[in-house]
């Protein structure tokens, strides 16, 4: 039988012993477990690029892969602690709104996480990654009845997990910058295809205007902003070999519009 | 039996290749082990932070896990080279101070690395890393007894691995910014609370004066400062939902006073 | 039998998903591959930087790892695809360049990767990485067989690759900023020992003036400019406790000349 694996996703950054804490607990728990980083690097806080990152990579892990993700602001108040299981996986964090891409897919089951038994003896105030989160994940891939965790609930869903879609206008926004300051927009290529072809919409961001969406980078002069669909199905807007984020004033949240042409 | 595991902490960053040359060492020598990484981003030469971030994660390891440290701003000179057995785990890192916090345990065992049997065969002047510490880290994984790695010795213990301790008043440093901006200093919150309970304490830190010591990081409002115990028993200067380390100008070695209120 | 070893080195940066969607992929493929990251901060589309930091590490694994290197500027366009296969390694990435310090070892073979059995079934424009390279490098680590990834071809040797040498005069350029600002050079120790001893020779770049190659960091006053022997036997110019790209403003592609004296 293969280990299991147990993905991480934090705002922790990569300074501190924060993962690496939560890496030990799981493996004194788990010995076995393979652990893969997502990122450490999602910008403090920040939810909406948290899920953003999970979306595009959680799906390329083999069935069973557990993701623990942790980007929680809300540490030590009130804020519900969630796992979840869909028909390939298991997510394991706050519940913040950092899972509405994936609570997308149909089936998806949400346990509260009160169950005492699976978590660290000792609790800290301000890092349940450590000792709540990530004991649960390493019980999982142990093979922890998912049921017991804890009763049945509704997780929280963000309000960026979906743009406004009218006839021939689509409104979003920004929800992530990337690595190579492209800035991704929280509207699928499909989105804007139910109502007319990806080269026919034209899309406003500040003072950008991009009059197409476009199949890959090699297609503008090098220095030139385009828009085309990501990797994940999320539309972006890039620079051929250039920074669109910083050369264009584009930040999460920043909004974006679309609109068909009518000929 | 469960493969053994190495932890790794340098300050080489990320950017080059010396981090992975020293994992295919280890995995050449013991090619089961289970590498996690602890951090790379030390600040460079910064034995301090180091020691500091190996403390707040080592101990979450399973039992036998062995943790390779490397922040060497000595390397090529007379500093030795140890490895350190303690009730639950190895060491094998530089010998100036890096292992002040983890000396504190009762009943370590310092070897100084002397028997070049453990070594790789050709050895560079710049990257003891690589050539010294990691194939120690991985014999000492296959097994290697730990008495033949060298003879005893007195390590070296840092300055800064203890405040000093008055009557109603204790003289500390900050140790470490993290990722967040916290400022962690090097004093314990079971040291202020010999004297005196938590709230009753006024930290004075360059222009910064905080009247208490509290429970977690919701309890004031966003953007205010607050001194709070961290998730090891340090007591660390935050700011609600922003960054204490550049809005209140501190850093690794800034002063930091605690003083006991007599009401 | 050992787990086979994958490691990765990509200009993908770490606050994305693109690396972990490629240890999904892999891990999908070839459940008990040991995923081992080299770098993932290589500066954007420098295959130059790459290449130098995939030469300093992959040696230093055990035989038959799988190195997987994407720095791939020219994805989406007709560049190639290839693996090559030396007497030790197997190596998978875009044919751009970033392979040429590799293919100086004797008795190399490299395929052009097109047989589309082993990509992934849907095939995105521009992250070749997850959906060619990353499957490719998991079905070598399963056994496929080399021969069979596609035909033989010439791979891409890059300019950057060698230094002019001349009669008592080598030419070569900065390939590489580590992460301590020291100056990477593509002048090998031996290649200037051929003419004359290290410590006779005179590098210049930019208005910096070095006369002697000294063997570690500790031999000039801290501050102090010097030219060593890096751990790979590259020439580099470093600043005994500090940053010499920044102080003494040296980047990828500065020139530098090495002269030999006469005396």
């Amino acid at each position: 039988m293969n280990p299991p694996i147990i993905t991480l996703l934090t705002d922790f950054g990569l300074r501190d012993g924060y993962v690496a804490s939560m890496k030990g607990v799981i493996l004194a728990i788990c010995p076995d477990a393979k652990l893969v980083d997502i990122s450490h690097l999602i910008a403090p806080r920040d939810a909406r690029s948290g899920a953003y990152v999970l979306y595009t990579s959680y799906g390329f892990f083999p069935q069973g892969t557990i993701h623990l993700a942790v980007i929680d602001p809300g540490v030590g108040t009130e804020r519900g602690a969630i796992a979840i299981r869909t028909s390939s996986y298991f997510f394991v964090g706050p519940d913040n709104g950092l899972f509405s891409f994936v609570l997308k897919e149909p089936g998806c089951e949400t346990r509260r996480l009160e169950n005492r038994q699976f978590w660290k003896c000792q609790l800290s105030n301000t890092f349940h990654g450590r000792d709540i989160f990530a004991p649960v994940a390493a019980h999982i891939a142990r093979g922890a009845n998912f049921d017991v965790l804890g009763p049945s609930c509704d997780p929280v869903l963000a309000q960026w997990g979906e743009p406004i879609v009218g006839k021939g206008a689509v409104e979003g926004e920004v929800i992530h910058i990337d690595h190579f300051g492209n800035a991704i927009i929280n509207v699928m290529r499909e989105t804007l295809e139910k109502q007319g072809p990806a080269e026919k919409w034209t899309i406003r961001a500040g003072k950008t205007v991009i009059d197409s969406i476009r199949a890959t980078y090699g297609r503008v002069a090098a220095g030139k902003e385009l828009a085309l669909t990501g990797s994940s199905g999320f539309i972006e807007i890039a620079i051929n070999h250039g920074n669109a984020a910083s050369e264009l004033g584009l930040r999460p949240g920043t909004r974006v519009t679309f609109q068909l042409s009518k000929s």
